[in-house]
C-alpha cells in the first residue's frame, strides 16, 4: 500500500479539501493532482493543504498540448506549479494535430523540439518531464505521441531525471513490443499508472476506462516489466469513467483501493 | 478510375442487385463484397449477378474471428465463397480476446496457428488470405492483430500469394513506422483500402469513419508507399459511417467516387 497514489481524476468531482481529508482518513499518503482543480482552489493553498495533511504529490497532470499557440509559457507555468506542489514529475500529453493538418510526422517532431526547449527550465526546477504516450486512438485530437518507442526516443535525447516516460497500462497494453521495452527502460520510467481496458468504448473514447482488474489488461505482466526495469516509485490509479464519477468521492477512493489490492 | 473498387459496406443498406446496377451505371467495374449480404442473397445467385454485370470482385470481406469455436469450418466456407465469387482475396479480421481472457500474446499466437491450418485449403482454392491489422482500439473485442508488423510476421511464414496483408489507411495511419514498412512489403500487399480518420469517435468506435479526404490521414503518403512497394492492384474505398448509410445507395456511390478522385 505504501506505493499507492490516488490520482485526482479518478474522483473528478470530489472537492480538493474533501479528497485530501478522505485520503488521510483512508491511510493513503500519496495523491496525483490535476492542474485545473489546483488552479481553481489556488496553487499556494493547494500546496499548503496537501503539505499540512502530510500527503505527497506523485505527479502533476498535465501539460503539453504543444499545438496550442501559448505552449511555451503554459508549460513553463506548469513546471512552476509542479515545483510549488513539491511534485517531482510533470506529466506531458503532447496534444493532437494542429487544426486542418495531416502532418503527423511534423507534429511529432514539433513535440520533440518543444520538449527540448522546456528541459532547462524543468531541470532548474527539479521537475522531471514525463512524456505520456497515449493510445493511438487519440493520435488525431489529443496526443500525437502514440507509442512507448516514440516517447523513449524523445526522452533519450536528454539526461535521465530530466525527461522520462509515463507507463500507463491503458494506453500501452495493446503493443506486443512494450513489455520488453519497459523492462529495459531503467530509470526512464517516471511514473506508473493503472487503468483497465473495458469495451464498448464510449462516444469520444475518453471516459470509459475501468478500475484495474475490471478489464482485459494483464496487470501482472506490466508489474513484472516495471519491476524488472528497477522502478520502485509510486503506482497511481488513474481512471476516467463517467459512471464512477457519479459516486461519492470516498466511495470511489474505497473502490479504487479494493481494485488496487486485487491487482498489485 | 480503373483501380477503384466500391466496397459494399460503404453502402451497407443498398440491396445487392441495386448496388450492382448502380456500379454499372456509374462505370465502376470492381466491387468488394461482404459475406453476410452475399449469403442473404445467395452465393451462386450473387456470383451470377456480378458476373453477368461484368463486375469483378476485388475482395470478400471477411472471415477470421479465430476465437469462435467453429473458426476452422467457418473460414474454410469463406474460402469456398471467395472462390465461388471468383475473388482472389479473402480479408481476415482476427477477432478479439476470448471472453474473460487477458492473454493477448496467446490470442495472437492462436491467430498465427489458425492461419497456418487454413493455408492449404486457401492455396488449393487460389485465394490469398489477407490479414488485416485493425486499429489498436479494437484489440480487445474485434482484432488482436493491431499492427502492420504483426500481420507481416504471420504472412511471411507462408509463400507470397498464399498469405498477404491488407493495407487500410484507417487502421494504420497513426503508426510512425508503417509507411516505410509498406514501401518494402512488395507483393505481400494483398489489397489497399481507403477510409479517413474523423473525430470525435462514436460510441463503439465502429461507424464513424470518414470518406477519403474528410479526415486527417495523409492519403498521398500512403499512395506513395504502396506504389513504392510495386502494388498496382485495386484501391477499395471502405467506409463504415452511420450517417452515410442513411443516404440512398447511388448518392453514397457518387460521394465515394468524388472523394476517391480527390485523393487518388
Amino acid at each position: 500500500m505504501s506505493r499507492f497514489s490516488f490520482n485526482q481524476i479518478t474522483a473528478k468531482l470530489w472537492d480538493l479539501p474533501d479528497l485530501v481529508a478522505g485520503c488521510v482518513e483512508a491511510g493513503v499518503g500519496q495523491v496525483a493532482l490535476w492542474r485545473e482543480p489546483v488552479t481553481e482552489y489556488g496553487l499556494e493553498r493547494s500546496a499548503a493543504l496537501v503539505r499540512d495533511a502530510g500527503l505527497s504529490v506523485t505527479t502533476l497532470c498535465r501539460s503539453g498540448f504543444f499545438q496550442a499557440p501559448d505552449w511555451f509559457d503554459d508549460n513553463r507555468r506548469a513546471i512552476d506549479e509542479a515545483a510549488a506542489l513539491d511534485t517531482k514529475v510533470l506529466v506531458l500529453v503532447s496534444g493532437g494535430l494542429p487544426a486542418g493538418s495531416k502532418d503527423l510526422a511534423g507534429a511529432r517532431q514539433h513535440v520533440a523540439d518543444a520538449i527540448a526547449e522546456l528541459v532547462p527550465h524543468a531541470a532548474a526546477a527539479g521537475v522531471t518531464l514525463a512524456i505520456e504516450p497515449l493510445h493511438p486512438m487519440y493520435a488525431a485530437d489529443r496526443c500525437v505521441i502514440s507509442t512507448w518507442d516514440q516517447a523513449m526516443a524523445i526522452a533519450e535525447q536528454h539526461p535521465v531525471g530530466q525527461v522520462g516516460v509515463t507507463v500507463d497500462t491503458y494506453h500501452l497494453w495493446w503493443d506486443d513490443t512494450v513489455l520488453d521495452r519497459i523492462a529495459r527502460a531503467g530509470e526512464r520510467i517516471a511514473i506508473y499508472q493503472l487503468a483497465d481496458w473495458v469495451t464498448p468504448l464510449p462516444q469520444g473514447v475518453l471516459t470509459g476506462r475501468g478500475l484495474p482488474g475490471d478489464g482485459c489488461i494483464d496487470m501482472a505482466a506490466f508489474h513484472a516489466a516495471v519491476e524488472k526495469a528497477g522502478y520502485t516509485g509510486p503506482i497511481e490509479v488513474e481512471v476516467m469513467n463517467a459512471e464512477l464519477w457519479e459516486r461519492p468521492g470516498r466511495e470511489i477512493l474505497d473502490a479504487t483501493l479494493t481494485s488496487y489490492r486485487k491487482v498489485v
